[in-house]
């Protein structure tokens, strides 16, 4: 059932997860150490959030604050660098949220809103914390609907200064990292009014809090209080009273108002300009998708580890069985790590996209919203796969990985937020699908009901299989597959032509149901009632677009044992989205019952012939056990064995 | 799409649901008020130890305590009264854990394995509080496999005494509820020894704190540290270092040692011996179930009534659309709501089978194998609904749901570990299957490989389709159902006969596949193999016990309107099942591609007719709102609508 003979080489893997960014990597497993960056469990939240504002100092000293910002202002210029680095911040989520917060969304809205006077002023003093800032978008009243935001910023020509406002505590900004005690400066989201004419959503820069650390006038503060998770980071809620700031305050990249309060912007429509303003914010979600990722390889490493020595339930021969050796333990973790690999290399063609559009040329316009609907997807796909599986972690460890010292209650809670914040996931899903139904030109819009009741009654409605980056290899493979016209249960091209037929099926049979719709409510009643095919789609898009990573990235690899485990997972992360969603294939002709029993079979097969690599497939993540940190995946259940074996007691 | 014209009774929904014990639960509604049972969020796990101790000591004082004790010892031989109460307590889910260790592991074990000595001496103290107790089962290398448990209690006949022994670490107790703060004395379940002879697992009372709080002579104390949750609950680590207790500090019932240290018992097999002493311990795992079903419904009232009134998105027509009138919104609670409501009357059976055994005469023994099989299934179905709800409703309120003052977190954090304790949900799943493929004659054995091997290579296996109470009433339905030759989507009879016929082929299989099994390891390998099939059988025959308790529950119901709606909701309940599991119904021929199309529409269908009523039936749960808590389900999204509405700012 095993193959013994098989050997895959632990430094290959890493190799090839580590992939571009490795020396990025390799900086983070450096510096991340001691005991300062230990994890520690049951902190109280304002123990937590100066434990955590302290590694925030400790890392701003460092190159990781500067990775994605301009060199002209004390940055390095390598926005992959930024992601990264990010991702590898898995001693505590509560600081990967917090480096987010000040270097993702603050800094990177004034690097990517503002201009140059902007960013002389302000960057050097992000990368250093000097200036520890928010990022003011979400309300209390509207969250994934961000066009739908009501604060305001009325232009007071007589001054020359906005007067920004909170109407009500609707329009109070909510959840706001860094607001609840250390932020000074907040990038405040807000519909810009001059002249009696409301130009939409625009940011500006809003001081919050004095030299002492007091609201500034006009501005008042409170805390979010305590959450499930991420308590080292201090949310907050923010309201404005007439709060007034200067003309220049505004991140005036993409809409300007003059002193005279006349407003002009590089881009005409409106739509299209709060699309481009929001675009340049993908960073946001593909960094969240990459730590949900990471969050998830150290809970699988944790249970992999606890499940490949601990025992339980004697055999016939008299020992005990581990329980990475029943098979619904393997079927509860493995096919769960082979999605995490696989998400793994989209994550980083995701993470090179964007790299490569921050140098040299820029991306299409679209290129950039094929890239936005990717990160979407993917981040949407990431964090309910992290979600799912480090519950499942928890779980197969039983009491232990109830406990907080073991890491994954922590683990756990802190990215259930994932899936709802930097756009939730079932919002971000449907703006994939409404991707996949154009061929992106004329179709910016509104994700609300009423823009895709507009986009319906628009009839933009195309579809078209779009490419990764590994096209011709995938094309090769599906292409061998279907000239013959038969194909082996582990046949790469098979896997590949059944993700994509199933893509294009629901795609083209969305379209057409969107089609037949009419306009104004019938529209709305046609997309509502397609909604859980809309999300359909999404999801087998971002399905396919995984597994052609994946299968990319073993094309790579050229130890031929690595690549033999590879293939292996490559197959159970295949075969698991089949078996799952074996009802659609059968419904739809595309299995017979026979071909459906047989893919079960071959995934417990594959369970069975990836056991005993479990272990060197999640050692290559090469997380230090310093984040680990849990007693049960680093010795603790061996030694305890070993202690019972020998007799030696332990009182 | 929607019926205005079905108006169901909030009255009558919940005198259904409140079914035979509904003054306790009335009780429960009307004692567990004021500040000292409000939820409060954010304590730290010393000062929130303390509450629940100090609700625990008011709860003391009342007839809760008393419910499941004999009379004859100031208790008020009420069973499932003891249940029910327990299952109130969502208030805050650590007391309802430390009730559950008190008065029902602790105390319910002195109950029903001591005798009348153990009774008159202690009960009257566990139940005034006097006595604070634990329920020393788990050992750190022994949880899912009692019979592996290593503590020993070695009798010495020369000072008529046992002695208690942790050999080492393996064998130390491990997340022993009251044990790290403040439990006197423990139930401890050890191996016994006289004369030599291990006669297997037995349990003792030890003392393990004097009268000042500090450990015992002998005896070492660790607390556990801080958990995922409940961190109200003490547990803790117990060592025993040669700590003598008296002979009659053995609960004696079913094993006894004469001073001169022979044994006796009136069950001569071991095996049998030790499952009977186990199967008086259901309570706690009825409990469990119960305790999870609660603590959904207070999720999914916090989720619906916050998706009744949040909006977000224009429609066409420029009002912003609320939640629960997106189909996406409805497909993730509403089917979740069924299927609460389903379990709610699966559990009642329960409740009601455990308290008339413990009234007149007792369960035969078959009975009580099918009770014990029952409420493993049930434990094990309603315990991952719970956490996949929870998750999903803290999912469904955004960042809100995040948001420790909104109760989501906490639920969703206490009631994770309810998965696996009380019994593992895979082990619990696999006593099902075991239940169904014998007739449960000679069919006492260990859950463990080794013995579902010897099982195997027994060939006891034969399979029965077992019984509900409801018998006749389902009989009648797929009868006509069969008779007919064809039925409508929603018909009831069909939903039945579907579920009972995946249940009787996939059990058949199994016994197929197992009766072809070798012996030893080969019959080992058998069941490994087969591990995902017996799964699935104990899964199949759960839902269908869930689904007759339904029905039965709903032919309880004389109110035409409210009948109506709970027979919609019956059909959601059958039909996401269907839908989920539409993979098997297709490969076995059960369903046609086109039938199962139409499955996925009728559960839209169903999801949009319901959404009228969400409200009033969640309102129903009749969870009092000082239980409830949350913000988001008690009004400030209405008010917070309003204030924007009328321009009433709230600064």
């Amino acid at each position: 059932m095993t193959e013994p003979t098989i050997r895959p080489s632990e430094t290959t893997l890493r190799g090839l997860l580590d992939g571009p960014w490795a020396h990025v990597r390799q900086k983070s497993r450096d510096q991340l150490r001691g005991d300062l960056f230990a994890p520690v469990a049951g902190l109280g939240v304002a123990e937590h959030r100066e434990r955590v504002m302290e590694q925030l100092r400790t890392i701003a000293g460092t190159e990781m604050a500067g990775y994605g910002f301009s060199s002209a202002h004390g940055g390095s210029d390598d926005v992959g660098a930024s992601v990264v680095a990010f991702e590898m911040l898995v001693c505590d989520l509560s600081l990967m949220v917090k480096v987010g917060v000040q270097w993702g969304l603050f800094g990177g809205a004034i690097q990517a809103l503002g201009t140059e006077e902007h960013h002389a002023w302000y960057l050097p003093r992000v990368i250093s914390l000097g200036l520890p800032g928010c990022f003011a978008m979400t309300e209390t009243g509207h969250g994934s609907d961000v066009q739908g935001l009501r604060t305001t910023a009325r232009y007071d020509p007589d001054t020359q200064e906005f007067v920004v406002d909170t109407p009500d505590d609707d329009a109070r900004k909510d959840y706001i990292g860094n607001a609840a005690r250390d932020g000074v400066l907040a990038v405040v989201f807000a519909q810009l009014i001059t002249g009696g004419t409301n130009h939409g959503v625009h940011a500006l820069l809003v001081p919050i809090r004095d030299a002492d650390g007091h609201p500034m006038p006009g501005v008042r503060i409170e805390d979010c209080g305590p959450k499930a998770g991420l308590n080292g980071v201090d949310n907050g809620r923010l309201w404005f009273d007439h709060v007034r700031v200067p003309r220049t305050a505004l991140l005036n990249r993409y809409g300007d108002v003059a002193p005279d309060g006349s407003y002009s912007s590089p881009i005409e429509s409106r739509n299209r300009r709060f699309f481009t303003m929001l675009g340049t914010l993908v960073r946001g979600r593909i960094s969240v998708a990459g730590g949900a990722g990471t969050a998830t390889k150290a809970a699988l490493t944790i249970a992999i580890r606890y499940a490949d020595t601990r025992r339980q339930f004697e055999s016939p021969s008299g020992e005990e069985v581990r329980l990475l050796d029943y098979r619904a333990h393997q079927r509860r973790l493995l096919p769960a790590l082979a999605r995490s690999y696989a998400l793994h290399f989209a994550q980083e063609e995701l993470v090179r996209t964007l790299h490569d559009g921050s140098r040299g040329d820029p991306l299409s316009e679209e290129d950039q919203r094929r890239l936005e609907a990717r990160a979407a997807g993917i981040k949407a796909v990431a964090t309910w796969h992290a979600t799912h599986t480090i519950q499942t972690c928890r779980e197969a460890c039983g009491g232990a990985g109830y406990l907080a010292n073991n890491r994954l209650p922590q683990l756990k809670a802190d990215t259930d937020v994932f899936t709802t914040f930097e756009g939730d996931n079932t919002v971000l899903l449907q703006l994939v699908s409404r991707g996949l139904l154009t061929r992106y030109r004329d179709s910016f819009g509104d994700l609300d009901p009423k823009g895709m009741a507009r986009f319906v009654a628009g009839q933009f409605i195309d579809t078209v299989i779009e490419r990764t980056a590994a096209r011709p290899l995938i094309e090769r493979l599906v292409d061998a597959t279907r000239r013959r016209g038969e194909s082996d249960i582990r046949e790469r091209g098979w896997h590949l032509d059944l993700l994509e037929d199933r893509e294009q099926h629901i795609v083209e049979g969305l379209a057409r149901r969107l089609r037949r719709a009419g306009s104004g409510d019938a529209a709305f009643e046609a997309f509502n009632d397609a909604q859980d095919h809309v999300l359909k789609a999404g999801r087998a898009h971002v399905d396919r677009i995984v597994l052609e990573a994946f299968v990319a990235a073993i094309d790579r690899c050229e130890d031929p044992d690595t690549r033999a485990v590879l293939d292996k997972l490559c197959d159970l992360y295949a075969l698991s989205i089949v078996e799952e969603d074996r009802g659609w294939f059968l419904e739809h002709g595309r299995l017979t019952a026979s071909r459906a029993k047989a893919v079960t079979e071959a995934v417990n097969t594959l369970c069975a012939e990836l056991r005993p690599h479990a272990a060197v497939l999640v050692d290559a993540f090469a997380l230090p056990d310093e984040w680990l940190a849990a007693p049960i995946a680093l010795g603790a259940e061996e030694t305890r064995q070993e202690e019972r074996r020998t007799g030696g007691a332990s009182r």
